[in-house]
């Protein structure tokens, strides 16, 4: 039996590991129809004549129980062959393409060039793997994080996989986001008087979330929306679980804690989700307004991934908006 | 020592697996700058967005002493992890994506798109895998086989892979052929007097060999060149050693015997070579007007290569025109 009353759905906004395991636990707790996953993919990218959408990758291959949970990226079981013979032809071997992972990006890659949208490749693509809760790209229409940094701009993946985050970073500019549309049945989500909670998940604010929320109207859209926008943090005791957000942070010369991740997202959050650890943060977190639960939220089990799910849930459906943006006009 | 005159060379046309052996025993007698190997492209293919170029694979492949010779394609120590995940995908995996191979396509295929020519691409993969021998796609334009079927016409690979030749053969349309230039040093060597031999390899003469002659004016060149046209039968005994020649032959009314190549060639060749097992055909064929060498023509190890090469080499060299196109003219 649903947690959801008929009809109601939840919204989650997710980049790579951290929102995955985050969405992993959610479709645990609801059923394909209640729950759709929004995904960031301006850390797509082409190489070697591929697209590829490494968060829409990190998320399906962990929907569908085919992820290396050791390695923490890619598929597990995976082999190298195809990118030893790519050193052996001098091509580049810096983003490393997994012979498995390489299907991924042929059938997705082939389907783009036959001018099929990106949400049709991945509704086909969830299918064939068997995942059953609706995945969304983000957009359909290309946005592209560029890292700006004192050597000039790199785009993310050379950044994040290239130069291993580095560069010390000076902001993010988000090519093509003035025009970016959100992706149909997100924003359908978004206007829906059935919509009970937007979660965003413990990712990177700056290039997983910043990319979805900053697309024309969805912030908006967000704040007009009769369901609370709940966020996890993805820092815990002043570091970031996986990824350069902690380094970002700093480097851009933020306080590197949970804090700063609410004052960074700002009055579009009715709650917030911290982990234990910063349990001291959260009596200064409420005085600001915030509905603040605290619980554990590292996830390495499963049953971590469920567990915090449901209470993110149970802490969401709870709220009613602090703010009253009934009055905003959405076109 | 070579055995050729100062600045003499030799052009050897080639299919896929029998002319890259003789191509690969071609080597072993010449000095890189002594051979130059021109390959089919008409076989050539897109497959989930890949450039396939199947015959200068084998060639590459068979050069650099990195193909499955057991198997008869691809590459040796191959694996099988993308296609394996394509089927996961519910991609097609009738075309056999080894995950080594997969390293070329994706290499050919992306420098092609960037707008790199074929026989530029082909120079740098063969540079990368140590060849050393020039290998030159027959035309940086496109021509591709289709095979006229009752049932219509199949693109080569659908017929040879997918349908494993199983369809009757009426005939063979060799789309774009009378607008593909040539390969522009292909065109210089036949244009050159340095040329010493034109050497047809034992590949199929209606899916390999024609697609590379019947391109406009290079049977004319091949014609007026002080160069000697020599071809290597592909059918030994009434069969063929590899691939559907034989049974191409049958379907489309032809006697299936080494005479029936020669006839098929006509005029073009002044020397032919066939294997021991037909040698009952060499006076008919030597009152034909050719010249006839007999010798073991089936190619088993690297001796067997060599050898033949070796022998097709002597043989052509002592080789004068037997017809006189020295008149005509070439533009």
């Amino acid at each position: 039996m649903s947690i959801l009353n008929k009809d109601r759905q939840i919204l989650a906004l997710s980049g790579g590991v951290g929102g995955s395991k985050l969405a992993l636990g959610l479709t645990h707790c609801l059923e394909p129809h209640e729950l759709a996953i929004v995904v960031n993919t301006a850390d797509d990218f082409e190489h070697l004549g591929l697209h590829i959408s490494p968060d829409l990758d990190t998320l399906m291959y962990t929907l569908s129980g085919l992820s290396d949970t050791s390695r923490g990226w890619g598929l597990a079981d995976e082999s190298w062959g195809a990118l030893d013979a790519l050193a052996r032809l001098g091509q580049p071997t810096w983003f490393q393409l997994g012979d498995r992972d390489l299907a991924t990006h042929l059938a997705r890659s082939c389907q783009l060039r036959a001018g099929t949208s990106l949400s049709t490749v991945t509704a086909e693509l969830c299918l064939s793997l068997g995942i059953t809760h609706p995945v969304l790209p983000m957009s359909d229409d290309s946005v592209r994080s560029f890292i700006q940094t004192g050597g000039g701009e790199l785009s993310f993946q050379e950044y994040f996989v290239r130069q291993h985050c580095a560069p010390e970073i000076q902001g993010v500019r988000l090519h093509g986001i003035e025009v970016a549309r959100p992706q149909k049945v997100f924003i359908e989500h978004l206007k829906s008087p059935d919509l009970a909670a937007i979660i965003i998940g413990p990712s990177n604010p700056f290039v997983s979330i910043d990319p979805i929320i900053k697309m024309p109207g969805v912030a908006e859209m967000m704040r007009a929306s009769t369901a609370p926008v709940v966020a996890v943090s993805p820092i815990i005791d002043g570091d970031a679980v996986k990824g350069p957000a902690a380094k970002m942070m700093a480097e851009m010369g933020m306080t590197v804690a949970t804090t700063s991740i609410a004052k960074y997202y700002g009055d579009l959050l009715d709650g917030f989700v911290i982990d234990e650890k910063d349990a001291d943060h959260a009596t200064a977190l409420r005085e600001s307004g915030l509905a603040i639960l605290v619980v554990p939220t590292v996830m390495q089990t499963l049953e971590d991934r469920q567990m915090l799910a449901s209470q993110v849930l149970d802490f969401s459906l709870s709220l009613s908006k602090t703010h009253d943006h009934s009055t905003l006009s959405i076109t």
